[in-house]
């Protein structure tokens, strides 16, 4: 009955969210001196929600939020070689290496002649372009989907694109508020793959309970609940 | 034959290199104090074009190159809080309303019962989005591409995924580099609509001549040169 299986990207299909914690954190180093440590990255926090209107998802709206955030906790005191090295935090980021998580690759290749196969994430044209170029999952995919937000109304267009009904559609991600409540209010099937990291943005309080809603602790668990779908 | 029409978007269908140039006159006049202004607009135009690999094409990029050059051209000798007006340099260019060029709609509305119209437009997501949405168009267009780069690949990618031979294909766009010769050359069709303002890096020497090339001062004129292709 399932004919298009869309795997989320960051967090899903490699690491991510700790590359956002770990510059947040060198981010609150450089800045300590005007702030405890976590009232800096509470105000970076909101400096990116404010701004993800104007600068959507991604590396490129982080460091400007970071900056943004500097001149602003600082009153303006930072010497002005603090940019300099904000700078340098996101190019760290966009250099990381991607590193898959464990058996994500076996789950794609075991899927891929059943199944058309789907990336649908959200985020930054450059960084996730690069992120999947750098991983080498490329070839498994049918379709590449970047989107600039995954509410229900996107995965509405998306569903239409690939040309097939919300009930043959399955998605699979870590993020309960963007990968798995739209697709389950527009009749889709959705996979619960959850991360041990998630960004305070995507995290939502409730327990989901669906008859198209499954709940795997590893991305190997999808393949048999598939078959179930 | 043509089956898809498919539009660039910054400066065909609405108004976009002004804006940047504008930026950079603000910006010059921000560190004219550092450097005579040719020269400033030199400097940050490299900068934009050493981090295309890494930021991509868009305002955020932009932002982050004019900042990156402020600190190198004033030898970290700027005051802090010019790097907030480097930054509203950046929203005032997200916050300008969109403006259609002459006869855009009129040609969309002419054309869009009897071809596929597709928009094909590089740029940043949030950006290119933000600014289809301002515009009013969406509704024309029965494909939507946000690209990060225009080469032959891209648009082998994007004519495979609609499903036409490339003769089948026509793209039209303001820029030589980017929206004619990789269509020309997968055997594609290709009308050049110039603009009165070409980004440099987007500017190329050589007259192109080819049987699928055409080149039109008007938008308008699109709708007879496609009878006759």
């Amino acid at each position: 009955m399932i004919k298009v299986i869309a795997f989320d990207a960051d967090d899903t299909l490699w690491v991510n969210e700790p590359f956002f914690r770990e510059a947040e954190e060198e981010f609150a180093s450089l800045m300590e001196v005007f702030m405890p440590r976590h009232s800096i990255i509470k105000e970076v926090y909101q400096t990116e929600i404010d701004n993800l209107d104007k600068y959507g998802y991604g590396i490129k709206g982080f460091i400007l939020s970071m900056i943004q955030t500097a001149l602003r906790i600082s009153d303006h005191k930072i010497p002005v070689t603090f940019i300099d090295k904000i700078l340098q935090i996101g190019y760290d980021m966009m250099e990381k290496p991607v590193e898959l998580l464990p058996g994500v690759e076996d789950v794609l290749d075991y899927l891929k002649d059943d199944f058309r196969l789907v990336m649908a994430t959200k985020g930054d044209l450059v960084d996730q372009e690069k992120k999947l170029k750098k991983s080498g999952l490329d070839h498994y995919f049918h379709h590449i989907e970047i989107m600039s937000e995954k509410k229900n109304a996107d995965f509405a267009k998306l569903i239409r694109h690939l040309d097939v009904e919300p009930e043959e559609f399955v998605m699979m991600g870590n993020s309960l508020k963007s990968d798995i409540l739209p697709v389950l209010e527009l009749g889709g099937h959705a996979i619960h793959i959850p991360f041990h990291t998630t960004w305070e943005y995507e995290r939502i309080e409730y327990e989901v309970a669906h008859d198209n809603f499954y709940q795997a602790k590893h991305i190997a668990e999808v393949v048999s609940m598939i078959r179930l779908m």
